[in-house]
């Protein structure tokens, strides 16, 4: 394995990082001063930032290693896209730390090295996660940085799964490779440096878009920026301790919908809309699927919400009669956030009916489209792992029916089958592990029960965000041990790099050299 | 499809149970005497199922159908197969139900039409879930009766997954062909036919071996004979509302133990080894899995149970402490119990640490061996999905690598792979809509929490018996709704004929004639 480029690569991304956090400490410091304490966190994060990412590229190499058998091949790209990850999560936690020490008081949350590193994690993830009880008393440059990491994991996430990948043979690239009708990166370097640089306009053209549709509906520019970053990256983090729900607004709550319901789309689909090819989107049957399972999903979440009568508790705590507007606002805006894995929350759907609780559990499991910000399995995973289970059944009486799998205009392979189905076995299994890990590791603590557990382990392997129980709707991830919120975030990394970019680092083969 | 062919078939079945019926009839007539209302009720049913066996048998038909198409292809076997165990269930609850009717009383469980066809069912499907509340109340001949369907249905299984299914192509038998290196039937008549009878003898045999040495543990004729019964079954029907616990013995537990242990195991193995080819136990890949498994197991819930202090409480009240000799006794026996799906119980598991109950829930779905009477996942099936789940993993670093996955000397072939994989998640995804279903049923029943309706949805599928919470070691399925009750009647049916011969029913091209 060649080590050395693999930490040049690591050095990259720690100065791009160091730029970010540079133009944040700028522009906040011009707005607050120099002298506030977020501000100088900012700073000092940038030049640990700087120093450590010019240690790592200096001290890599751009070159074959000794042997000639370097440059990039898969099992550097899996290292890698896992290390970023994990370096990017500790440069990211910096602000939040040198923050919470010079300025924050010993009680705050962020006193904690490791609630830092959740935080960061679960930003760079895009899960929305959070182990503060108070949101809003974070200095706004934190605020603006909470959400500026979901933004930069987002992308990451976009361009690793849609340009990166693909080429590289993890995980969810064959899905897309079949799937996807815009871009099929072949291998070749400008060919996916366009592709990358095309998403990344995307990316942004939409972010630009979403903040000027929530300036519009009378957020403060802050505010907007902060949503809509968190919104595009399907991450969830929230500048107000009452999610979007705290702005009261239906109309806020139908742009986020959208930007959402957006976000969660395939990008390459975005990418070949944006080529002309509009017709290609609705001919996509993922993209189908994924609209056919948010209509179904929100109409038996409003429906249980009307059928409940009673009142529907926001997240700020007043209680809405539930007359259909208000059903149908709380119960579409709950299933979108849940199905992209976005995890903003408008009411507190602890106290729902099991029918609905039971939607939101399978739509977190079922997540968004392939190549997109989403977490969760994907839509055409799980929609290959129905018709391969169908045909099974179908073998049990008609062994010699061979009937063909398509997707698209293209036939699944027995391998991609196979592939499929063990990636949702795959996931179901990690999540009994995670939620059993979770039990043992806070047996004695009463607040974690079985259901806080379980929803705790899905929420943070689909990086949805909140779940269940303790870990709800208006509940966080604060009061976990410093070892649960460890297995959480390892928990985050293999939901978000697609399982196998983070597993695959236990198997000893993976770190034989033939 | 013939139907008639199915009709003749399920008329013999009905037959034989009412064969049976009559002997238990003589047997208790001569024992109580002809005037008892539980003889009496035998006598009915014996009568009952005599006039519905001959109306099929004559109604049916042993020849081709006009086609010529007839004979008994793979539809019509999976068809009866299905049928069979819901017939069978009707004709078995008869003696319940008519006993209640004549001298149970309004109160009486049985009373209730869904009661006894679920007593039945539980029974014919060797689950081992009662609604009985005072098991001791009921009339011997009952209680007889009941041991007996058990071992019946687990004859059935053992013949049909050992002798009958590998040359029809359902579910298991793939597997089988490839493990079991005893029996190959390849689906010649006269071959089955003596397998099947060879495995009959076998069965009988155990089943005396162990009535003996119950007998020399000091438990009376009836009591031996029942256990025994259930046991080899691995059912879990008992005598006494404390189950195996009631006797309050070692020694009973500990020759319970054994043969369960042996019910578990692949009877083509035994009957392979009873042909002098001993070493073949030991050089099957599947029964050193399924020791080690027992072994882990047993250790990791004694070793809880030790570590717990406090004090084991048995399935009769009484609580022990908790010496190494007692936590050994009874985790040992919770562990062979819920992994050879048996269910019988010694102790009340449901006030155990955490650990144990998480091994006891993965013991429940891991389950015994294929080829045998124990439900669950089966051990070959969860072995190849761990391996297949390493080399997936390996192919997202190496795609080009191709590691032949053997068991025994025979390589598995990608088919095989999908299925087991698909099994497994099939499983998994029926026992979410089954716990899922009975929580909607029972909504509004405070007794049915989640820990209730999920580990009642395993138990059945596996065909354990009790779960936790509400079904747990000391309480029953008699507070269930009559429609849970059914849902619970299918799941057991599912679970116990490998998914496929339940569920193919249900999909439209089944019963379409090309």
């Amino acid at each position: 394995m060649n080590y050395r480029l693999i930490i040049r690569q690591l050095g990259l991304l720690v100065l791009v990082l160091s730029a970010v956090l540079l133009s944040i400490w700028l522009w906040s410091a011009i707005a607050i001063g120099f002298a506030d304490a977020a501000v100088f966190s900012l700073l000092w994060s940038t030049c640990a930032g700087v120093v450590l990412g010019l240690v790592l590229f200096l001290g890599g190499t751009s070159r074959r290693d000794q042997q000639g058998t370097g440059t990039m091949g898969r099992r550097e790209a899996l290292l890698l896209v896992s290390t970023s990850w994990l370096i990017g999560a500790v440069v990211s936690s910096l602000p939040f730390l040198l923050w919470a020490r010079i300025d924050g008081g010993e009680n705050h949350p962020f006193h904690s090295i490791v609630n830092c590193f959740f935080e960061a994690m679960s930003g760079l993830t895009t899960t929305g996660a959070t182990i503060l009880t108070d949101i809003s008393t974070l200095p706004a440059p934190l605020l603006f940085w909470r959400a500026m990491i979901q933004w930069l994991g987002g992308l990451g996430i976009v361009v690793l799964f849609v340009a990166v990948l693909p080429s590289l043979g993890a995980g969810g690239k064959k899905l897309f490779k079949i799937e996807a009708p815009g871009p099929e990166p072949k291998g070749v370097r400008p060919h996916i440096r366009e592709t990358a640089r095309f998403l990344w306009l995307i990316y942004v053209s939409l972010t630009l878009i979403q903040i000027i549709a929530y300036k519009f509906a009378g957020l403060p520019w802050f505010d907007a920026s902060c949503h809509a970053l968190s919104t595009l990256a399907t991450g969830g983090f929230s500048t107000q301790n009452g999610s979007i729900g705290g702005y009261d607004s239906r109309l806020v709550s139908i742009i986020t919908i959208v930007f959402m319901v957006i976000a969660s789309m395939n990008f390459g689909l975005i990418y070949a809309a944006t080529r002309g090819r509009l017709r290609i989107i609705w001919e996509d049957s993922e993209f189908r699927c994924y609209l056919f399972l948010l209509a179904v999903g929100s109409v038996v979440i409003v429906c249980s919400l009307l059928g409940a009568g009673g009142g529907i508790t926001t997240t700020t705590g007043t209680i809405e009669p539930a007359t259909i507007p208000n059903a149908l606002t709380q119960g579409v805006f709950t299933a979108v956030s849940i199905q992209t894995n976005t995890g903003f929350t408008t009411a507190n759907y602890n106290t729902w009916p099991f029918v609905a609780k039971a939607v939101i559990v399978m739509m977190m499991l079922i997540g968004g489209c392939a190549g997109s910000t989403a977490g969760g399995i994907k839509i055409i995973r799980v929609w290959l792992a129905f018709r391969i289970m169908l045909s099974e059944l179908e073998r049990a009486f008609r062994p010699n029916v061979v009937r063909p799998l398509k997707v698209g205009k293209s036939n699944i392979d027995p391998e991609l089958k196979l592939a499929t189905i063990a990636y949702v076995l795959g996931v179901l299994v990690l999540f009994s592990i995670g939620a059993g890990t979770l039990m043992v590791l806070e047996s004695g603590n009463p607040k974690c029960n079985i259901a806080t557990a379980a929803t705790a382990s899905i929420a943070t392997i689909c990086t949805v965000g909140p779940g269940f129980a303790n870990v709800g709707a208006i509940e966080n991830y604060g009061w976990f041990s410093d070892a649960s919120k460890l297995l959480l975030c390892l928990l985050m990394a293999i939901g978000r790099l697609e399982i196998f970019a983070v597993l695959v680092l236990i198997t000893p083969r993976f770190w034989r050299s033939t």
